[in-house]
């Protein structure tokens, strides 16, 4: 087996942040890695310039994965770790492989039995659990709700069904210019004392980590208008 | 509104990664802080010494917060907290109120509406799922699977369902004895197809992350024995 590592670096979800929410390791581990397989070439080599301002990005070799790639693609991306060299995986913000299309490499590297190595990162999901005061020991994350409405109510029945039979808390997100109205939406559907948790901007100069009760949510003033936010649902 | 926050400290898997797997930036708001809800004291001691050697042990207050400690004691321990007084969270392995009994004191706080700050660190469930190369876009922590022999097996068909039908990665521990026991019923009782990972020893020394078909596990030489280790399961 070869000694090729493939390395998952997660990435600042605010700007300017490397240092608060980045363990030291992780750079010294970046500084050793020349293959990088990254979302956005532009924002990998900002990140990386973040890290250490010393770090030869010329020297450096990229390829992209994201939507767009095919699947096809893929062998090729990996071939500097059939070829015994580390590789390091850089999504755009948060956690690689989470939310994000780098699971795909990963799968790859697993099958050629390759060593895949997570790195310590935040990860607005995990971050936003422990601050609802919400079940750690049972919970989900769904993406995105469905838009379509009729699929919408069902899966919202559904996660109403899995908080109280199963004690699960429910994760989701919404694309940010539509916060204000899932709220609203959550308060109109759902029973008014399941508790609500609006996590936003993490790690950001605006964080909020705010739990009530839909009845209190629907009575409150709030503004979460395109700012990246995860919502999370739990009964007491 | 008071000014106090609750932080949320997360804590090495590992002995001596302190540097690996924690930002600077933690130790920098652990040095303000002089009230601490622990679940075990003496490894919390241990935990602020390695994070700083200078920090002044004996000028600190420990509450503990453990798996004996009744709901009527919260209102008491959080109480700096209404004295305007910052307090931090500390477990024993891990983050704070993911899987732990941190959460209780979080959901307190947030009744309070006084603001909790999760701080970044390691998440074995996190990072196992960024190794596995599984659906992060849509999974589900459910703890320790039932211990009786028909609950179990019902609850195992359902994660089945979950994987195949909502693609929803679907992630469990085990008591650590157990382990091997654990993937060999797996392999007997779900379909050869279905994918497990393995991740063990997260941030160890003998750290593994593998995924592999249930028919190649059920040939496959393995020892988790006593190792900490997630499960996950998911399928192509």
């Amino acid at each position: 087996m070869s000694d090729a590592k493939l390395y998952l670096f997660p990435v600042p979800l605010s700007a300017d942040t490397v240092q608060r929410v980045l363990p030291a390791y992780n750079t010294e581990i970046l500084r050793e890695i020349k293959y990088f397989i990254v979302e956005n070439v532009r924002s990998a080599r900002r990140f990386l310039k973040q890290c250490d301002k010393g770090i030869e990005i010329d020297s450096l070799t990229f390829f992209t994965l994201n939507e767009q790639t095919k699947r096809e693609e893929l062998p090729e991306m990996v071939k500097p770790l059939d070829e015994g060299k580390s590789m390091g995986v850089i999504s755009e913000a948060g956690c690689p492989a989470i939310a994000d299309p780098g699971a795909d490499v990963v799968a790859i590297a697993q099958r050629k039995g390759i060593e895949v190595v997570p790195l310590v990162g935040p990860s607005s999901i995990l971050m936003s659990l422990m601050g609802s005061g919400f079940n750690g020991q049972s919970f989900a994350f769904n993406g995105y709700l469905p838009i379509e409405k009729g699929a919408r109510g069902v899966k919202l029945k559904e996660l109403e069904r899995r908080i109280l039979r199963e004690r699960q808390t429910q994760i989701f997100i919404e694309t940010p210019y539509r916060n204000n109205k899932l709220i609203a939406e959550l308060c109109a559907t759902l029973p008014g004392n399941m508790l609500l948790c609006v996590a936003s901007d993490i790690t950001g100069e605006r964080q909020t980590i705010k739990t009530r009760k839909l009845s209190a949510w629907a009575k409150a003033k709030y503004d979460y208008d395109k700012i990246p936010t995860i919502f999370l649902l739990f009964s007491e």
